[in-house]
């Protein structure tokens, strides 16, 4: 195993970090390496922003949901979708764009851009020893969110980033069975199949938690997300995303 | 600079292959890579289908618009946005979930954490020197990649990966100023300055391409993004999301 794969494997979530601010040049590096990402037909469909004023990443903090990691780490990044840029060239080029801005499929490029960039800029991160985790509870308040960041049209905020000096290790939480995410040759067309693999996967998600508290937490994967699942969240944000002049047609 | 940065910023899409298919252990590497990216709270709404069969492999070829390498690689891996499982999972446990599974929320979700996967899976297959290709045209026809792959509801198929030995090099396209795509504090507001930076990029493409072609080509980014927004592309993709079970409300 390479040492690139094994960075890759050795991922887990950070949410503690030492009180020290990445340089401009750590930061310059994961930027590039984002960027270093493919693109959908050259696009570059993102933008990322980054936050160090301490009331912005306070505030940010709140509106994901109060985690305190979003304020107190060494670099927080917000990664948007973006087409206002493409927007600008519209004018600049004076060629009628905004048809093609509003599709579904643009919207679909950006969102896709923006999260293989984001994932490069993880491991980037990682590799320099330093520790991330995505949050996507910036997505509870993307209304507010995009005041505090003076988002214009055609950009969204999807998920923040903290970056830092991890402060803890964490356990790799067991991923699905590689048969059940890894189908050949077609979608795997037998749900009772699917079925016994979640069953299988729940006993090594459940010995997880029990090793990891003691006995004390038993769910299983499907009886999280059930709960999760059991009421639609977020359900502002199809107004929001079209307010934002993605996904109208 | 370390040996994954160096991965990172190395990139190419590679478009030429030699007739070497993958081996299993590679192919599991690099799901497993793919699995190991974060995913938005556990939820991992992603499924990856392999294809090897010849004559599937050149139907795909032809419906992403008759693109050789599609067809002629080491491995073809097809990223599906998927929260089938998860309506399994409410039959299993008995909750009613397709409130949730239809929201733009879930259908972000699933995209985003695709995407993620993908780029592991991408920066994975490129430590062990395979070169790798996004094939974003399998969405020029879904419904009949669909047919082809046999995708159930709450399943999009959202772009295809060719992996393989590469039989050329290909030049690093340059990539949008760091100052256009990295912002501090908040959203550059000031769209004259984003225009000034769209200008020097222009400069930079047009060089590029001059260099590469010997003068014959000679446009620049903005020029080209103008013609690829001029028309709205892939209009059926809102009807066929929402059929699929997403992004209804």
């Amino acid at each position: 195993m390479n040492e690139i794969i094994e960075t890759i494997l050795n991922h887990r979530s950070i949410r503690k970090y030492e009180d020290k601010p990445l340089t401009e040049e750590q930061i310059e590096i994961i930027v590039k390496s984002a960027q270093a990402a493919s693109t959908s037909s050259y696009v570059q469909a993102y933008t990322i922003i980054g936050v160090k004023d301490k009331e912005k990443k306070k505030e940010l903090a709140r509106l994901a949901g109060d985690q305190t990691y979003v304020e107190n780490n060494g670099h927080l990044l917000i990664f948007c979708a973006d087409l206002h840029r493409h927007e600008l060239i519209g004018e600049m080029e004076n060629t009628e764009v905004s048809q093609s801005l509003d599709t579904t499929e643009s919207f679909m490029i950006a969102v896709i851009d923006a999260a293989l960039a984001a994932q490069n800029a993880a491991l980037a991160a990682e590799s320099m020893g330093l520790g991330i985790c995505y949050i996507g509870g910036l997505r509870n308040n993307l209304v507010e969110v995009s005041e505090v960041l003076r988002i214009p049209k055609h950009v969204i905020p999807l998920f923040a980033m903290t970056i830092g000096y991890p402060l803890h290790t964490s356990d790799k939480k067991p991923r699905l069975p590689f048969k059940h995410i890894y189908h050949e040759e077609e979608y795997q067309p037998d749900s009772s199949i699917l079925k016994e693999q979640l069953e299988d996967y729940n006993e090594t998600v459940q010995q997880y938690y029990e090793e990891r508290t003691n006995g004390k937490r038993q769910d299983t994967w499907t009886s999280q997300m059930a709960e999760r699942f059991s009421e639609p969240r977020r359900i502002y944000m199809k107004e929001y995303v079209q307010k934002q002049g993605f996904d109208k047609k």
